[in-house]
Formats: C-alpha cells, sequence, structure tokens
C-alpha cells in the first residue's frame, strides 16, 4: 500500500506519472519537524536500511550521512556524501518494515545512525516535498510497488547488451579501428566503441571534429559492417561561441538558464565559458533532444549524457575572485597561513556549490532557482533526448545513459556509475550499488570496468570483467593518462577471451532476466536479504547477489586470491568454466563454502530446480542464437521451469514473446505449446 | 645464510651494525642492470611477496608498484605507492623462497607483478647500494635471520603498552585534565595523554605555551598522580626566529640543513619558515637529542616524533614561483586550461619533491645531497632522541615513536601508521601493515584507533578499539576539525569499558610476547602463511593474524555485521568476552566457521596446547599485577607450557625473568622451578 503525505507546495518532479490521493494523517513512526525540515525515525538495533542508489559505502545504508546532491565528484571514498546521482528512495528492515520516497529536486541530507547509531533523520532544504510512504509482507514487494508507481525502467536495444571498448583517448578515427581490429583479430568479443570528448570540434556538442574525425558517417557504417556500434557522448554545456548555431539559437531562443540578471548563465566547463541548456523548461528540452538527430543521421544507435550533474569548473566571478585574492598576498610574509589560504581559495573555486544559487531555470512562466532543483538537470537532459527519440527513432530503440540522475530518469535511460578508479575497493564498491541502483529504476547501469581513474592491474580487470559479464552495461572504459587497459595489452589473452565470451554465452538469460524486471517492475540485482529474508546470514552478505530467478553470483574481490567463502542460503549447484573449455559443476548444500575461482575462471550458483537459457555465443549480439537456446539446469525433485522472454531486440514495444520451458524427467528441457 | 653484494659506493646508512663481508658472485635469481640501476627477477606463478613495512595494499605485495620514499601523503589510497615509510626488506616465497634487503637511503621503486604479472623489478636512483640476500628453510627463519642483523627492535616502558587518548585540538591545561577525569569517573582505563602541536609556543620545538600550559611540569606531576602521562610531539623543523635558541644556535653551530649555497635551507612547515636540523651529521643530532632535555625535566617520559620525511608544504622560492605565473594570468582569457594550470600550480608546489633536491647534508667533512639519503631523515631524527636518553634517562627506558622512519630505526623507536582516515578499509589496511612492519623490526606500532582524519561513527571506532588492544601502541587519535572522537563521546559505554579493560587483562601476555619477540628477534603478529606455509588456504589470508606464540585474532571490520568468517588452520578454541561479563568458550575444528561477534564483543582464539597468561585488569598499567597471573587454556592432550617473560617494565637493561609454566594432568598451571 502506498500513502502520500503533502509537505508545503512541491516544485513538480514529473517523476510520478499517475500520483495517488494525498492523505491527511501523519506520517506513521516519524516525528517530522517543520522549523528543521526534518523527518526523524528510531531505528531499531537490528534495523537495515536499503536504497539510496547510487551512493558510497554498503548495501546496508547504516551508519553513515549521505545526500542526494548531484556531484561531479571524482572521488568516491568512504566519507563522501553523495555521487553523480540523487536516489530519494529508502526501505527500512527490520521491527518495521516500509518504504519511503521524497520527491523532491533539492538538497536532501540522510543521517542514518550516524550522529545517533539508532536514530534515522532525513533533511530536507526547504519543506516543500511529497513523501510517499509504501508498506508491504517484504522488501520485494514494496519496492514493486515503488516501481509499478514511478514506471517503466528504460529498455536499451539488445546490441546494448554485449561488450563495449571505451576510453578518453580514442582521438580520431585510426584509433577506433585499431580497437575494433585487435578484437576481431583475437577473437575477443565487441559490440560498440565508445567516443569520448576528443571526437568533437572544440568539445562542442553536436559537432565532429573534422580532422580527426573527417567522415563520422562512414566510421559508423564501416564499424556496423563488422557488427560494432558507435557510442559518442554528449555533455551538458554547451559552449559560448558565436556562429556556433546550438549557441547562438539557445541564447536567441532563451533557451538557457540565466542569471540573476536574466542574462545566459556562463560558466566554464570542457569547452571553456559555456552555456547550460535549460532542460527544465520544456520548449527548450524539446529544443535539446531534437539536437542529436545530427548524430542520429550519421547512422549513431547509442549515446552517453556526461558531465550534467551539471559539472562546473569554475565561473569568471569565482575566478576573479582568485586573482584578487592572490593580489592581496603580494608581498606579505608568506606564512603558512597564507599558503594554506592560496591552496583553499582555488579548491573552494572548483565545483563550488554556491554557483548553483546564481543559476535559473524558467518553467511554465516562472523562474525557478537551479539549487531547488538541482538533483532534476541530469534526468532532464537526458529525458530531452529521449522524448526526441520517440520521434526521431520512432520503431527502434536508442542506447542512452547518463552520469546524473535522479529517479524519474530510470524512463528515459540507464546510468554508469561514474568516474571510478582501478581500485579493487572501487570494485566492490561497483558490485554493492547494483542492487541500490535497481530498487530505484535503474536497472541499465554498470561500472566503468577495469576502472576510470588510477592505473588498472591485469588481474583486477579480469576481475572486474567476470563481474562485468553480469552487467547490462558491459564497458571497459578508462581516464586519459592512466594505463592502458584494453584487455589486448595484457598477457592472458586466453583469459580474457574466456570471459568476455562468457557474457554472450549467459546473454539469452541476462536478456531474459532484464526484459522481465523491467516489464514486472522487479530487480534484477537482488541482496540476498531480499530473497532469504528470515536468514540472519544472508542479511549481511554484501558481497554476494542474487541475478534473476535462477543465479547468485559470487564475484573474487581481493587481489591474488585463488577463490573465496561463498554463503548459500540453500543448497546450490556451483558452475566453474575455466578458460581452457572445461566446465566444472559442484552441488553444494546450504552454508559456507570455500570456492577455487583462479584468475580466468567464471562461477556462478544455479538455484534447486531452476535453469538458465544460454546459448553458444558470438562475436557480437548479432551472432548470438536466442532462438535456439540450451539450459544449464539444476534438478532436486520439483518442477524445473524457467519462464523466456525474447522479442527482436530493438522494436519500442517490447512485445516479445515468453516461452515456458519445463524440465521432464529424463532431464530435457522443452519449450510448453504457447 | 645471509649473503652480501657490493653495487658501488653507498652512502653509509648505519642500519646493519655488523656488516658480513661481502662475496663477488652474481646475485643469484636476479638479472641486474647497472645501466638502469634496476634488478629483475621472473616471478612464478604462486609466488608470495611479503614485506615492505608501512605500505598500501596486502599482507602479499603482489599485483602493484610501491616505492621506498619517505612522504606526507595524508591519502592511503589504493593507488598510493608509499606513505612515510621507507622499508628495504621484502621476501619471496613460493618456488623458491629467499629474503631481499637493500641497505639504501635513495629512492627505491619495486614493480611487483605490476607491469608484467610475473616480473618483480626493483630500481633505485642511483647505483650504490649495498644488497643483502637472506636464505632460509622458512619464511619465519629469514625474517629472524635478517632482525638478528639489524639488531634489536626497541622496547618501551611498560606503562606505554595502556591505552592513549590524543586528538589535535587539545589546547590547553583544562583539556588534558578533562580527558583524564572523564576517564577515571566512567572507569575507563587510561595510561597517557598525547599533546599535539597546540602545547608549544607558536609551534616551536622545546617550548610550552606560557598562556595555556603555564605549569607543565606541575601538569605532568597531577597527572602522574592519576597514573597518566603525557607524551607530547616533537616536529623535525625548527622554526626560524631570532632570540629563538634552538635556532640561534643551530644556525651559530652550523647544525641545519643547507641550500645549494651553503646557508641554512630554509621551508615552510607548521611555524612557517623553518630550519632543518642536519640529523645525520653526528654532532648535529648529539645536539639535537639534548634538546629533549628540557621535556624530560619537567617530568615527561615519552615523546612521538612528527612531519620527519622531512614533511616541507613549500619555499619562499616555489611561492614566489606560484605569485609570477599567477600574476601572467592576470588579464588573459580564462579557459579551462589557465584554470587548470592555476589549481596545477599550487598543487604542485605542496610537498614538492624536488625541494629536496635543494638540501644538504654535512656528515663527517662531506656533502650530501639529501635525495640521495632522504629516507634516512626520520630515522635519525628518533635516533638523535634516542641516543641522547641513553645519557639523559640512563636507567629507564622513554616512550618515543616517530611517522617517518626506515630500518634501522627499528632499534630506536617505535613507528605509528600515520595520519590515517575514519575509514573501514584503514581498519582493514593497519591490521595487514601490521606483520609487514614486525618483518622489518619495527615491533612498536599501531594505528590512529578510530582514525586520524574524517568522521568517525560509534561502530567503527568501537571495530577499531577491538583490533586495537591487541597493539603494542594503542592509541585513540583525531585531527582538529573532525568529529571529536574520546569514547566518551559516544552511547555504549559499557561497551567500550568492557573493550578497554579487556586491554589490561591481557596485558600480561601481550607484554610477554612483545618482550620476546624484540629479545629473540621473532615476529609478533604473524601471518598465517608464516605459520602454516604448507596450507594454501593459510597463504591467502588476510584478515587473521597470529599474535605471538598461542594467539590468533580476527577482528570484524565491515561495517553492520554481527560476525565474520574465520578460517582455521588447526583446532582453536574461541573466547568471546560480552560487555556484560560473559565468556564464552568453544572450541572449534579446522576449516572454516562462522563466528558470531557483536558490537562490542571482543573475541581471540587459543591454539591447542597452548596458554595465554591474564590478569584481572586495572585502570592503568600500573594496577595491572604481572605476578600473579591466571591462565586461559585450550589442552588437548600434549604438553601445554606457556615461558613467561616479565620484567619491572622500566629498566633499560630489560633484565627480565622467563617462568616456564605448565599445565598439569588437573588443568592446572604451574611455574615449574626456575
Amino acid at each position: 500500500m502506498i500513502q502520500r503525505y503533502v509537505y508545503g507546495n512541491m516544485i513538480e518532479t514529473d517523476t510520478i506519472p499517475v500520483k495517488p490521493e494525498a492523505g491527511n494523517e501523519p506520517l506513521p513512526g516519524f516525528t517530522v519537524d517543520e522549523k528543521e525540515h526534518s523527518f526523524t525515525y528510531p531505528l531499531g538495533k537490528e534495523d537495515r536500511i536499503y536504497g539510496l542508489g547510487e551512493n558510497v559505502r554498503g548495501i546496508n545504508k547504516r551508519g553513515w550521512i549521505y545526500q542526494s546532491w548531484a556531484s561531479d565528484n571524482p572521488d568516491h571514498l568512504e566519507d563522501a556524501v553523495s555521487l553523480y546521482a540523487a536516489h530519494n528512495f529508502l526501505v527500512v528492515d527490520g521491527e518495521e518494515r516500509f518504504g519511503l520516497f521524497l520527491d523532491y529536486g533539492g538538497k536532501v541530507t540522510y543521517d542514518i545512525g550516524y550522529t545517533e547509531m539508532n536514530r534515522l533523520t532525513i533533511r530536507v532544504n526547504d519543506f516543500n516535498l511529497d513523501v510517499y510512504r509504501i508498506s508491504g509482507d517484504s522488501v520485494l514487494s514494496i519496492v514493486q510497488q515503488f516501481r509499478e508507481m514511478i514506471g517503466r525502467s528504460y529498455i536499451p536495444p539488445r546490441w546494448a547488451f554485449g561488450f563495449g571498448q571505451s576510453r578518453w583517448g580514442y582521438v580520431c578515427e585510426a584509433d577506433v579501428r585499431q580497437v575494433v581490429r585487435k578484437h576481431r583479430e583475437l577473437g575477443l568479443p565487441l559490440d560498440s566503441v565508445y567516443l569520448d570528448i576528443d571526437y568533437m570540434d572544440s568539445y562542442k556538442d553536436f559537432t565532429v571534429n573534422p580532422e580527426r574525425f573527417p567522415d563520422l558517417a562512414g566510421l559508423a557504417s564501416e564499424m556496423a559492417g563488422q557488427g560494432v556500434h558507435l557510442v559518442p557522448i554528449i555533455d551538458a554545456a554547451i559552449k559560448k561561441e558565436e556562429g556556433y548555431p546550438v549557441s547562438d539559437e539557445g541564447i536567441r531562443k532563451g533557451y538557457f538558464c540565466t542569471d540573476k540578471d536574466g542574462k545566459p548563465f556562463e560558466g566554464a566547463v570542457w569547452p571553456g565559458i559555456s552555456l547550460f541548456p535549460d532542460v527544465l523548461n520544456p520548449e527548450a528540452r524539446k529544443w535539446f533532444g531534437r539536437l542529436y538527430k545530427v548524430l542520429l543521421d550519421m547512422g549513431i544507435e547509442g549515446f552517453w549524457n556526461d558531465m550534467n550533474e551539471p559539472s562546473i569548473f569554475y565561473t569568471e566571478a569565482s575566478l576573479e575572485e582568485i586573482r584578487t585574492r592572490l593580489m592581496d598576498t603580494v608581498g606579505a610574509t608568506p606564512d603558512v597561513n597564507t599558503f594554506f589560504e592560496l591552496t583553499g581559495i582555488i579548491r573552494e573555486v572548483f565545483q563550488k556549490d554556491e554557483i548553483y544559487d546564481s543559476i535559473y531555470h524558467h518553467v511554465n512562466g516562472k523562474r525557478i532557482r537551479h539549487t531547488d532543483v538541482h538533483n532534476l538537470y541530469g534526468y532532464n537532459m537526458t529525458r530531452a533526448a529521449a522524448e526526441a527519440f520517440e520521434t526521431l527513432a520512432k520503431d527502434r530503440r536508442i542506447l542512452l545513459f547518463s552520469r546524473s540522475s535522479c529517479i524519474g530518469m530510470h524512463r528515459f535511460g540507464g546510468t554508469w556509475m561514474g568516474d571510478n578508479k582501478s581500485w579493487w575497493s572501487h570494485l566492490a564498491l561497483n558490485f554493492r550499488m547494483l542492487p541500490s541502483l535497481n530498487m530505484c529504476g535503474f536497472l541499465y547501469t554498470g561500472a566503468d570496468l577495469g576502472g576510470f581513474g588510477s592505473d588498472v592491474t591485469e588481474d583486477l580487470l579480469m576481475r572486474w570483467l567476470e563481474l562485468g559479464i553480469f552487467t547490462p552495461l558491459m564497458r571497459n572504459h578508462s581516464a586519459l593518462g592512466t594505463r592502458e587497459q584494453e584487455v589486448y595489452r595484457f598477457s592472458d589473452l586466453d583469459g580474457f577471451r574466456h570471459v568476455l565470451r562468457m557474457r554472450y554465452v549467459l546473454l539469452p538469460y541476462l536478456y531474459s532476466e532484464y526484459m522481465k524486471a523491467a516489464l514486472d517492475n522487479k530487480m534484477l540485482f537482488c541482496p540476498l536479504a531480499f530473497d532469504y529474508p528470515e536468514d540472519r546470514r544472508a542479511q549481511e552478505t554484501e558481497d554476494q547477489l542474487m541475478l534473476g530467478d535462477s543465479l547468485m553470483i559470487a564475484p573474487v574481490m581481493q587481489q591474488n586470491a585463488r577463490g573465496r567463502m561463498v554463503y548459500l542460503p540453500e543448497s546450490m549447484k556451483l558452475f566453474r568454466f575455466l578458460k581452457d573449455g572445461k566446465a566444472i559443476e559442484t552441488v553444494l548444500g546450504p552454508g559456507d563454502h570455500y570456492v577455487e575461482c583462479e584468475l580466468s575462471d567464471v562461477i556462478f550458483f544455479l538455484r534447486p530446480d531452476h535453469l538458465i537459457p544460454v546459448s553458444s555465443g558470438g562475436n557480437c549480439v548479432a551472432e548470438v542464437d536466442f532462438d535456439h537456446v540450451h539450459f544449464l539446469t539444476y534438478p532436486v525433485g520439483n518442477e524445473a521451469c524457467y519462464e523466456y522472454y525474447t522479442d527482436d531486440g530493438i522494436s519500442r514495444q517490447a512485445a516479445g514473446t515468453r516461452i515456458l520451458y519445463r524440465m521432464d524427467e529424463d532431464g530435457e528441457v522443452k519449450a510448453l505449446p504457447q
């Protein structure tokens, strides 16, 4: 059951397509303080708190302060409070069990047992919001009700489930061709190559550098011939430049955010001084979305929207402030305080929160301060594209995912986990984000495999790919200046080939489960605590996840380990696929097991009386035969069935077929007549 | 067996008191490239590499690049390459088994399977060093031989095994008194309070702020009456100030490091522009050490040496460089590159490595560039104090530990693990440093419990203390501006009291094991891999350690966990001490076990036929009865004995007694006649 509570007058977010009527009762269990803008709830000793989507720390979020405040924070450290997204949905599970969603575009702080271990305090910036309380018999039922309310999750084209190779540093056509050639020559499956900011002309959105990418349409077509899709980046900010049509037209039509004087707000990002499309304004949103057409017309079928928190490095005013204050120090005795002041001035200017106070949106005749709707920006940029694609690409799905997001955007695109680092701890962190994101409607997601910042090692990349083969978005991406991390840069090519190929073997199951999760509002990645709610051990398991109906994954996330401990809440069958082609199946009873997993092994677990449809692989998704699957099985005596979803992988309607497969007494799996 | 290999002419480090003769054979197994200054060794697939003392990542160091280069690096991240220390000892264990020590004061890089997974490359800055190769039947034998060669580890007074409370932020006598009063009132054991830089007058070493600490001698005496020792900080740099005797005398006598022109080198640290005692110069070292007398005379019996990498924030020249370059940007169009240049300039100046190139030491008539001996600085600062104490405190031990260190310093003082953060990952990191530090001779060590930087949570502090009760240095320390983290700031006082008291209960065992480790050149904290070398699971266990002869520890290091998995290489008895006074003993067989450990529980494991001498506790070390101990036991049929070391806890000679206790058939433990 969902109950809506109204506080003040919220600024519309369009997150909830059809809102339930609001009641007049007080929010049960909470102390609401209108002066402090806070909601306080006493936590039971063993209450667990799930949700908040993309953020730091555990699956159980208890024991820290978090914020919903979209930030271009490249340091995903334990003491961060927010990353790129703002996902205001959480579930309290324990003495009571309920979900809570804050429909709100401003800053929210969640003190989850930080100040006092047994207290949850939620504080909002201004007291104008709707709160939804969702009760249910189980966490899964609460999540499903919430997901039904917020609407169906984004569905990408099926090719977007293939492996993608990316790097900030592919600066010309030859770089792209080399990546593709290497993969094809070495038998490494590949479905897409991503283009980071260097493909543009001076970082101008919707332009292509004429020297380095003289014929992008030709390149896209050439790559398509090899089964590879090009996926360019689109940044939020538009370079301010006379003669650049996007800049000129946006200024002329008033489609950019303004400053306090009503002039287009200017902030510096990659292109230098830039303007920010007012994507909260329906007219501007429509205009911005249609700009993608120029790339669609070149044969591009996918995009990633970036820097859309929006990230602002600095403004002209803040730079002037630095200069002035630095000039003051000239001739002064340089004591330590002066020095730290100098460094502080610079640090404070970069990504300064206060800048957002001086930016304004114009929505249906109303002027809205950016700070009050900050978290809606990336959402609406992505919505702009998605809404345009409904017209520009009527019949087919376009790949679209975004760095910044808030709930609502899940209907329009996926999200990746931002600029992580090549750290083992980030492999584990990104793993734990998966179910939290699913709870908030984000199914199409994944991390930069191998890590974006910092230098990867061969073993870290291998282990990360062993997780990545299970995530809908499977992309190896790294930053300029870091170690090159295409898999062919390393020694164990057989190992990498084996791991990548396993992705394509598993695709029938992964795609089928993804589609059912989207169409039926279910979790794709599920904490053990949700599926085995009475199991105390399952409640604190943070390094294993259920994946769809049949699978459990437990990747190795520790360097130099040759295996790991795995907790089984029930009997399961372990599959261990070795790079030499061998597959070892072992039935394990409930409890704790040490499971061997050498560096290039792929392991997963199959639940009893469940089935997994698999293919015999392919070099790209188009080569995978989704119609003639075979099955991994673990029969223990009851009926083993699998509902297999399949479709053409591209039509918007996603009106596929669901075939029920059943295993008969001889161990054969057959489709039941429909 | 130890073999010495000489390359070029090393600058003497005084690390090895008596050097073995050098041979003429090549270093076995290594390719030595004199041009590249490198030593390369092919790693077997399963070779494990241990050592390198204080550094990031695992107990097994394989899979990263590390450096020996003492750095004031406050971010102990996974991709750091060095922290505050330079510990050039490692052991390769696998197809071959040997130890390697580089006697060298300059920068060393260890590429341990980073560039290529199966290659170890060690590179030195200039090719003037001695290399020692140590072979043996076991890692433990290799370590013991190495430790015998480098000389006996530092032994602190016994009171330094008590709990210490510290914070950068106790700025006056009242702050100190409050800490002590709170602990005594609440029955929280306490042996020391640390004084950070605020006790000094304008950050001048060997001065005391006359307003805020008007009578330090009186305060020390008053605290001593309550069983509490004051432990002030000493920073490496000396404020340059006319009229400040240390500055004046050091300049007059030529006891400071110089710049290229032979003038005292000036760099800014906390006091502003400062001078750096030339502690490599025997005369200056003697002078500097005797400066501690002023504090000893006030009744101070312990010191921590800090900022002695040495940390240099900036120089006058580098600040001028910033100004000049910033002035150049005035009036320029502020594009993104300009901005990043601005921020880059500042970042580069802070702790700039190149500064070290312009600093010189004067040793026995020779001028030595600091860069070539950089890693010896903290060592020699601490040696200065320790050598002076031999005269100034002839009969008694003085507590002394240092932030920067290299091997050699282990004879003169302990080391703490530097400016960590209140992160769960740092709890685990500091745990893993323990055996690596022990290998390098550093026995008196511990982390800032609860974490120095960032904000602690109550549960993290509790869990960290549950590890801290086992580490020789047990200090809660935090930084200015972070959440106050004295245990009495939190809710579960009974829990904290219980955990702290357990330290004092365990002290007879902990002190006895420490002393035997120091006197017999043994490990105190030992990876399971060393004690159970044939056990493959033990080889990859990085979250459990053997502690002395009888104990295994396995602290909970994950937030929101109510227990953890523990691997037992042999049968052991689990002790679980609850805060309500209950003690639960459970015998567990070899293999994997889930062990319950609620937030304030103290758990550890006792090996079969081993004993642990314990006391009934005390509010400070002086109250602990070391002469009448009782025993925790786990007899399984063979003779259970324990060699108990005890002494007066203060005499330099450490000429204590060793009593052999044996458990008889009735389960009674008795001392054998000596």
